[in-house]
């Protein structure tokens, strides 16, 4: 990604860790901005494992920046407190009140800011992406599960409880991992719909790109899982619509690369369960999966601006 | 109610304009805030006859506070468009695009302050009531419809079209005025509560409070039409505090003048509803039915201090 960020005097290096994964981004100070590794999340050695290996991809990702480094920006999952710099919860990684921005900063010499991987992606798209100038906007990005990053009246919202959308209740009687059922995560996430063909097909699916696929071709079985995600993803949209009026709605994470086989029919499903309220721009995110670290960096861009403008 | 305001230079007057009654105010520069004037809204009448009896209301309201009187407060149902002083929509009334603030400015020849009945009643509650610091909070008052006023890190939400909780779906299937099924306000508004009771009874129920006093003499049909009622109001507020994720939530309304009989079911449906969101304070409101004047009131203290401090 070339010539995505203004330039800058700072070279920056961001890692967004993933359930699964973590990637890192180079942003030079002429805008350019690099992928720059790839690391297993090894969340079935336990969350220690995985601080290890995060303070590992950091240390390696600031060596692949070749020049000199002025700052890391780190993202992570799950519940995250960014004023203390502390991940206080994760479902997936399971890890409990890890002082995260202390613990890269110690290992790498270097000044880090540290944020939630939802809202940066929120941040990215907003600042260089599909939601530029909104001012009351969702950004959602469905993977693995389902959380929003939520604009109202200009201002990021930063509360880290708030945009639970994965958990609103669409009605269905599908089990969800938080332990109630008709959640939207339960039926629309990039993971549900991969379960929800392969049990009904008795095949082994990889990812909800393969339904999307077979959908393609003509399988009525994924046409039907599909339609039966779009249908509480149009659910959950009305709901946010109804409470926060957002002028714009961007669809993010590994579900939006169906691109207008997504986007289409949940505007048409959308559009029809509307009444008083203004419908809603719906757009596919700009970012790709490089949202989250797009964000990283911008965070860690802001942190040296704030540096230089307001000396303590 | 003596001493509700902190002492002023000025004398207000404040009108809020409800479907059914319009209700005066006189806000002293001793802090008093006292009652002046009640006057049916003549909505069978249609919204010029409304319009005319708001003038009428407003004129006579300024007369009965004696001295001089320095602004006009005037709130009203339905969509509101505060900046340019217009009533947008009412469904209650009927009116459309109606220039309410130019209107009364003109009566009167007085500076007339503008604004939506909730979102005041939520400004009053926060500066004076119940909502008082909160910096994530729901104002709700439950009363013939249900909407409320929202404050997200520390700032209301102004725009016109959030807040509608009483259009939340809550999987029932009772028609709604809306057009939708299973919304909150078909099961739990105060006059959806009357509704369902006299149909179960064949008796004519005059509100919600006949409801109430019959549930409190063991009255097995009041019971049970309650506790949907209650059923509902926290299916609605666990997906509000799933997206917002509120410290507080107060309820006001004519439904809460029931109370403990309201607070203390909905706190423990609710509690049971939550797995990991933090729960929230539910609160009743403390300014009565005089909420939404008395944040007319205080708009109209804000015109007169923002010209003072800050001369254009």
């Amino acid at each position: 990604m070339t010539g995505v960020f203004p330039p800058s005097m700072s070279t920056v290096v961001a890692l967004d860790v993933g359930g699964t994964t973590m990637k890192g981004l180079i942003a030079r100070p002429d805008g350019q901005l690099v992928t720059a590794g790839r690391w297993p999340t090894p969340r079935e050695d336990g969350p220690d494992a995985v601080v290890e290996a995060v303070l590992n991809a950091a240390d390696d990702l600031v060596a692949s920046a070749g020049d000199r480094v002025d700052a890391v920006g780190l993202v992570v999952p799950g519940f995250v407190d960014e004023q203390r710099g502390v991940a206080t919860y994760s479902e997936n990684i399971r890890w409990r009140d890890v002082p995260l921005r202390r613990l890269v900063a110690e290992r790498t010499g270097l000044p880090v800011a540290f944020g939630h991987d939802v809202r940066s992606c929120g941040l990215a798209e907003r600042a260089l992406g599909a939601a530029r100038e909104a001012r009351d906007a969702l950004v959602l990005p469905i993977g693995t599960g389902i959380s929003g990053a939520m604009f109202v009246a200009g201002r990021q919202v930063r509360n880290p409880y708030a945009g639970e959308i994965g958990h609103l209740p669409v009605c269905g009687d599908e089990p969800c991992a938080c332990g109630a059922t008709g959640c939207l995560e339960a039926i629309a996430s990039g993971a549900a719909i991969a379960r929800r063909y392969g049990r009904a097909t008795g095949r082994r699916v990889r990812g909800a790109a393969q339904v999307v696929s077979a959908l393609r071709q003509g399988d009525e079985v994924a046409a039907r899982v599909w339609a039966e995600a779009i249908a509480a993803l149009a659910d959950a949209l009305t709901i946010y619509i109804g409470l926060l009026a957002p002028e714009l709605i961007v669809l993010g994470g590994g579900v939006s690369l169906a691109g207008s086989t997504l986007l289409e029919p949940l505007r048409e499903q959308v559009r029809r369960r509307l009444s008083w309220q203004p419908e809603p721009r719906l757009a596919l995110a700009e970012l790709g999966e490089h949202g989250a670290g797009a964000g990283a960096a911008l965070l860690a861009r802001g942190l040296l601006t704030r540096d230089l403008d307001r000396p303590a």
